[in-house]
């Protein structure tokens, strides 16, 4: 147990994955609140819905039309951030005012990418909470495939596992472009109105890009730097910790560790973290997958159970490159970021704004709180439908 | 002009503030929007209300009453999330696990402060942007002499310019406590339901802690690095690009410039820059104090010209640590930074969620698209009130 003053007083966390702070404010949950109300997430939703975009026949924006697909099925965003062609000369500046001040403080360069829609289900009215672990599985195979088929040939975990599995193609670039190899695979869910989520379909996204963005490229840092350090995996010794500790853990089987992690910025943020040194999907035999997709059933039912509503967050895997330097590739380690905004009901969220944009992030509650809290919401899904 | 290219691909620009990277994807605003929609900023209010806590007159949660104040009203936060006397010894991790995990890995520090709200007028109906220049200087003048009161003796900001001003007491802690030297104050304001704002009366709030947070912390490092590499100040140098290539220009006087910056994540994104270097409020003279407000008022005008509505934001000033080593204080740079969500329209905001959270920001609109159209919104309030 850590000390019953961190119930109590206000402190700062430290995150070693970020090599950042957050500030705990334990008594700050006594305010009351007159705020904004979020409306609770929707749950009588028709099976199919012929205006949804997800469902299986139906007329997607590009034109296309979805196949009558059974379980989860990926296609190219209609609306990618980032693409696989375009022309992109880099923007060169032209070096006004003092020597370089341009250069140096305009700075701007291409991204290309491809993003996928994955749909979980055929079922328009479910959510990951509705469905069991084996169905949950089926989505953790086609994430693991949809990574496979992007590796570099020459990364150390290419052709660890096979994949007939071939991407989907966008239906403008179609055989024009020669696929390029990206650096970074970013596999994701925005669920629920208040995570700007527009279709209540079941559905994730994936970006693939050139480059390592922001959050996993300084997480990178900070596990390689503690590797190199200790001759340990950071992520390996924080799981046999928490274990130990047991008060912020919500849920564990013999692979992997559901978790509010000591540093947790958003209310019931949680963390599923494997507990050997797991590199990236392709790494996990066929327990582990298994045990995967039942930690992910297990969090999305307590989320759900917790305020009896169809609890939003964004959710994301973070893992290794999909090329890159061995020492990169072998000090990744694969984990699972769920970051929900509820906090006190299933209409008041915790807001991250004016101090928490303009200084650090601030939570009220204790990740401790939020655990026991998470551990006590297991069971039955409080809404079980008959499928 | 930037390269018109810039307008058409996706690319990532480079933020030398905090040395981080934002994606931008300027074709992506063409996506149809069927998700949440927010409710639109209030605007038809009384000028007083009995049931709020920020009248003059009215009691508070800790049972003061506020006085039949005039302008600006000054208090401690009755829900302060960081608090001056604490009973804080250090949390001491027991070491458990291979030699000094828990140390490394559970890292948690007592932090100290004081959170004062901030009244802007005794009107409950208006906003900054119904206030005249003028009257905002007052709140500037306010912020300035707050912002005194806790400078450290040793600063050599200290005794520029005087105030009679004495930082209000907390009821609880009266007396009781010696006042204790904190390193740095977060001035900020949260307007809107969207943003977390749980009252209309016009307000901010001010935050001031033992040590420096991780924003203004990670600029500090920035600025100092760029003064010691260039000898020159980072913001005085893009104050000066910026009005070379007046394209990101919002609006300027004498003395300030509002801007979008280069590097923006939000849409409407601004920044309120001196054209000289300016360490911290107390530098401003007269003119420049009565300037920055006309700046505000400039563009919280211009906010809610945009959607005619009363526009959400966060907003705050990062200047100098009240406390700190001299470089640390000399290479400080005033600026204010405004932070909107409402991407299309009064109902519809951007969420910075999944991909944001996980990966990195990720904005659709250009920060030149936004400068031209917060520059075609000036002139006269768009409801305007008669007072
Ligand atoms: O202090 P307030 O106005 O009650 O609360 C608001 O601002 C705070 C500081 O940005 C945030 O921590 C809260 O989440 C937000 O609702
Ligand atoms: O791609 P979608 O689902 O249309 O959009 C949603 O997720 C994206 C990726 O996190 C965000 O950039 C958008 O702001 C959000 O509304």
């Amino acid at each position: 147990m850590p000390n019953e003053i961190l119930n109590e007083i206000s402190h700062r966390r430290y995150n070693p994955l970020r090599d950042t702070w957050v500030l705990v404010s334990p008594h700050r949950t006594k305010r009351p609140w007159q705020g904004q109300q979020e409306s609770p997430g929707v749950i009588d939703l028709p099976q199919y819905d012929e205006k949804c975009y997800l469902c299986p026949k139906n007329k997607r924006a590009s034109g296309d039309s979805n196949p009558d697909y059974t379980d989860c099925y990926a296609f190219v965003n209609d609306f990618s951030a980032v693409k696989e062609v375009q022309d992109d000369q880099d923007y060169k500046p032209d070096g006004a005012g003092p020597a370089g001040i341009e250069a140096e403080l305009l700075q701007a360069k291409p991204e290309r990418g491809k993003c996928y829609v994955l749909t979980f289900s055929r079922r328009h009215d479910l959510t990951l909470a509705d469905m069991s672990a084996e169905e949950i599985r089926k989505v953790v195979k086609m994430w693991t495939d949809i990574y496979i088929s992007h590796l570099s040939p020459k990364s150390p975990l290419a052709g660890l596992r096979r994949t007939i599995f071939t991407p989907p193609q966008s239906p403008s670039n179609g055989g024009k472009a020669q696929p390029e190899q990206y650096r970074h695979m970013q596999i994701f869910e925005n669920k629920g109105a208040a995570m700007g989520c527009s279709n209540p379909h079941p559905h994730g996204q994936i970006w693939t890009q050139t480059n390592v963005p922001e959050e996993p490229g300084s997480e990178l840092l900070n596990l390689m730097k503690y590797k190199k350090e200790k001759g340990r995996h950071m992520l390996v010794d924080y799981a046999a910790l928490e274990i130990m500790k047991e008060e912020r853990v919500v849920y564990q089987n013999n692979s992997f560790l559901v978790l509010c992690p000591w540093w947790a910025t958003w209310p019931f943020e949680v963390m599923l973290l494997p507990k050997r040194h797991i590199r990236a999907l392709v790494d996990l035999d066929d327990t582990e997958q298994a045990e995967l997709a039942s930690c992910i059933a297990e969090i999305t039912r307590r989320y759900d159970n917790l305020f009896e509503t169809s609890f939003p967050y964004s959710m994301g895997i973070h893992q290794a490159p999909l090329e890159g330097p061995e020492d990169e590739i072998e000090s990744s380690s694969l984990h699972v970021h769920f970051y929900p905004p509820l906090l006190r009901s299933a209409t008041v969220r915790k807001f991250l704004v004016g101090y928490e944009m303009l200084a650090e992030p601030q939570r009220d509650i204790t990740p401790e709180q939020a655990a026991s809290r998470l551990r006590d919401c297991g069971g039955e899904l409080y809404r079980k439908k008959l499928k």
